[in-house]
């Protein structure tokens, strides 16, 4: 901790400015390339600074900044399921996931990786942080739907749904963006719709709000 | 490697089956504990046999012990697919899943672990095996749908009722396997069907197959 003259570009960023700059670099870096293949050197290189500056931020290396970066792109995305309660449902639904889609499309290597598993960086840390994300969104669906006491098989609907969305979002990657996206969200909101209806055959709750959910449109 | 006299128990089986004797143990005790929960000590007391016995066999320790038990279970749950091609679509989907189903509840705890991810045993080469399973599901109802050229839509109509079901079993498991086996096994029979006919809308080729799925029931 030698105190020498810091370059210029070092002294212009607050703790706090240069902190958010590195993540911002590595979370570029690590959307659009697997863990794997994103490096410290690469990550220094982006945000402009020395290899030994991005360890001061990051004492723990890669598999820090990593989860550092996954937890700023995980409430990024939970800021997507932010939608006023106002209005019918279903567009309510359908603009969800034009933000969330959107999100997928600009983050695309980077989600592929984190979620198809068995990455170098996956850790219980990892994992426990997508899951939040997902039970997030589940949460968020059941505010809309006003429901404050879900039961079992309204839960069970609205969280394979979620899985459902995820998979389609992976295999939408995969295939070059195909269908194209109004298509896959137009497509993934009639699913929702759907399972509902199935749901509301053996699940007084759910028939309930399959009704209200019918009658808005 | 002293050419030490065996005691009896080890003398009777043949080197093959030993180890499908260990690997079994090994799959019991995996099945009911998460991998981290299972030690080498475990196996070889379940096997009735000492700690290097299980070394001898499994150079690679826990680790290789549990690939291949994973291998074998993943096996086990590609024969829950086999299915005769003969009568109705819908009853032979839900023969199928009996059989799935009733693999989850015997595998219950290392089914979740496993596909809960972030375990500390979860490597490329256990995703890839737990992906060939999905593969193999999705190709064995592509098979039976009669379809040898699927489409996009098609494609991901099956591998998102796929995830949903992975979803469902999870959440099933977690629940006290609640709601009842046969009721869950009816609902994804039934959401199956539905999301058939969402895609049916935008899709010709689903849209005809559809029509002979609901002709056929």
């Amino acid at each position: 901790m030698t105190s020498s003259a810091p370059t210029p570009a070092y002294r212009r960023l607050s703790v706090e400015e240069r902190r958010s700059q590195l993540l911002e670099a590595a979370l570029t870096l690590f959307a659009h390339r697997a863990p794997e293949d994103v490096s410290l050197d690469d990550v220094a290189e982006a945000a402009g600074v020395s290899r030994p500056l991005v360890y001061r931020y990051f004492p723990g290396g890669k598999q820090q900044l990593y989860e550092a970066a996954l937890r700023s792109a995980a409430e990024e995305l939970r800021n997507c399921f932010d939608e006023p309660r106002d209005g019918p449902l279903v567009p309510r639904l359908s603009r969800a996931l034009d933000r969330y889609l959107a999100f997928v499309d600009e983050h695309d290597a980077g989600f592929s990786a984190l979620l198809q598993g068995g990455s170098v960086v996956e850790t219980s840390r990892t994992t426990a942080t997508v899951d939040g994300v997902r039970r997030a969104a589940a949460e968020h669906i059941l505010s809309h739907l006003e429901v404050t006491d879900p039961g079992l098989r309204l839960r069970m609907t609205v969280r394979m749904w979620i899985t459902a969305v995820e998979a389609a979002s992976l295999i939408w990657l995969d295939e070059g963006k195909q269908p194209p996206v109004e298509e896959l969200r137009d497509w993934l909101v009639d699913q929702f719709v759907a399972v509902l209806s199935v749901t509301a055959t053996r699940d007084p709750q759910t028939a309930a709000l399959a009704e209200s959910l019918s009658a808005d449109g």
